[in-house]
């Protein structure tokens, strides 16, 4: 009997039902907003208590999406990341990537049995890995059970209620299917890919070339120009992917091609505002100070040179915002050595 | 004697010295700035005498790009199309494409001589016909004398030297060599492709997406849906470039993509304004009356539409502006319709 049970347990099919988010900026907060849309209620983990005690006394995130209510009763916040872990079968990681570890290191209960979906779009500094591939490693996570939430999707008009569209990338399609159910409503739809590596690699490189657009942008580039970078951008993302996970792919699809325009082309985007500042002159350092938030792609656009040096795919944007970031090389005449490599 | 001459003249590598510029737009105006900078003196051809007298006063154009001051010395004005197409061995069409029908019927000069360059991004209206296809099947040009100049390039950004990218398509390389001299300086880069039809259609699909891009914005759809909007758009242009004129092409490439973006993104484009007034919830008649440029996108989507129906390719987009447009479709559940093919 036990055995039938124990059987019967592992090939039923997958149902999401008690989630958890870890992390408490924008796109968390947006991430939080959508499941409470499918969801009677929702586990939340923010480091600090005090933002948990403000956002239940004002029914909102005090620091991101400000504008945004909560019925606070339907959340069970915790600054206790093991307390989480515990109560839920699917945990969906927000934070910025440099932030991850500081998370994990308190964690004492295993994933392996979670469903991890990873909505960070970045690299795990020190390791240099993306992030399913960190939790496989590090945290026994097996393929089947990892998933990423891509875009293009701002967590500001998430907000506004702006329909946006979402892909689930999960080597198990079936799982992949599942999770669309959590993240589809009247103003969000999401699809699915197996490309989970391919998806994760040009959410890396789209917060590179938004820095690129940034700084060309702050250089006084225009809009013809912008374009003309965009167009370049996609064909070395193209290049990239294919070398380092070879699978058809359709980079022209909105979860490649639509999350690269929607980073390159926003005023949102922390990364393209990151470059915009070292184009208009300021130093990497005091531009990283000036701004509150972390811009992803100056963690990503190293891990990408160094995996690229197996690879030796050609990549002149990357390597343009690599030399400006790390070498202290000039953004004029790096932008200007690559457009003569445009076309 | 005659005949070494003669066919020492036709062997002879063609180099454009003579240049003729049709039309008094923006486009056309940019265009005569770019030549200036590489020939030492131009031939340009507008319609109205009193615009060339008023040029000629102020030194700019009065009605378009007026921040641009030229030197008239070195241009040869004439509102006499004969005068121009006699004296010149190279000419560039840059009227919107519904005016080129009515310039070119005071034509008595033969043009099968001449390189022709289409600077127009539409359609001949009745005819229902690219540019190059009509020059070929009604005024005898041959293939080979038939040139494409394709953005991504706004006029706006060119008057103000910003670093821009242009493509020269001809099915004689050599020609489309010989051209990129013409066109380079130190703004402007320029490159060839042997993809005349496959670049003149996607520079009226363009204009028909970013009349699309317009509506939706009118609509208050937002910039996740733009980046949707817009990678499903390529791969729209794709699946037709792909049937109406087979060729491996790079779709992701500047004057496919590049183009795109610059005209479905930008504030500048006529076509997106207007499809942002029909989003907004003007009749389409109304919007044409308000806008006093052309927007090319409106005749460039019948034409598509009439063409597909022998080829059957699925054109959601196309089809969602051509029903807005012509067949008093509400734009609202058109979009809302569309919204259910994206992904």
């Amino acid at each position: 009997m036990q055995k039938t049970t124990e059987e019967s347990k592992t090939t039923m099919a997958y149902k999401p039902t008690k989630i958890g988010v870890i992390g408490g900026g924008s796109w968390a907060t947006a991430i939080a907003k959508i499941l409470l849309s499918t969801q009677e209620t929702i586990y939340w983990y923010m480091r600090r208590q005090d933002q948990i005690d403000e956002f239940k006394r004002v029914s909102k995130n005090p620091s991101y999406l400000t504008g945004l209510k909560f019925d606070t009763e339907r959340i069970f916040f915790t600054n206790k990341i093991n307390d989480l872990v515990k109560q839920v079968d699917t945990i969906i990681f927000a934070t910025p990537s440099p932030f991850l570890k500081q998370h994990l290191k308190k964690l004492r209960v295993p994933l392996k049995d979670k469903i991890i979906i990873s909505a960070i779009k970045g690299i795990v500094p020190e390791e240099n890995l993306i992030i399913t591939d960190y939790f496989q490693q590090f945290y026994n996570v097996s393929r089947e059970n990892l998933a990423v939430l891509a875009g293009p999707c701002h967590a500001e008009e998430v907000a506004l209620e702006k329909l946006s569209y979402l892909t689930i990338a999960c080597a198990d399609r079936e799982k992949a299917k599942a999770l669309t159910q959590v993240f589809s409503n009247h103003y969000i739809r999401t699809s699915t890919t197996e490309d989970v590596t391919g998806i994760e690699y040009a959410s890396v490189l789209k917060n590179v070339y938004a820095i690129a657009a940034g700084v060309c942008h702050g250089l006084k580039y225009g809009d013809n120009f912008q374009a003309v970078l965009m167009s370049n951008a996609i064909q070395e993302m193209q290049r990239f992917s294919s070398a380092i996970h070879p699978l058809p792919r359709s980079i022209d699809e909105s979860a490649y091609l639509g999350d690269l325009l929607v980073t390159g082309y926003s005023k949102f985007s922390r990364n393209r505002t990151f470059g915009n500042m070292i184009g208009k002159g300021y130093s990497v350092k005091t531009a990283q100070i000036e701004m509150e938030m972390i811009a992803e792609g100056y963690y990503g656009v190293k891990c990408i040179k160094e995996i690229n040096e197996s690879f030796h795919v050609q990549m002149p944007i990357m390597e343009a915002v690599y030399n400006i970031l790390y070498n202290r090389a000039s953004p004029v005449l790096q932008i200007r050595a690559l457009t003569k490599l445009m076309h």
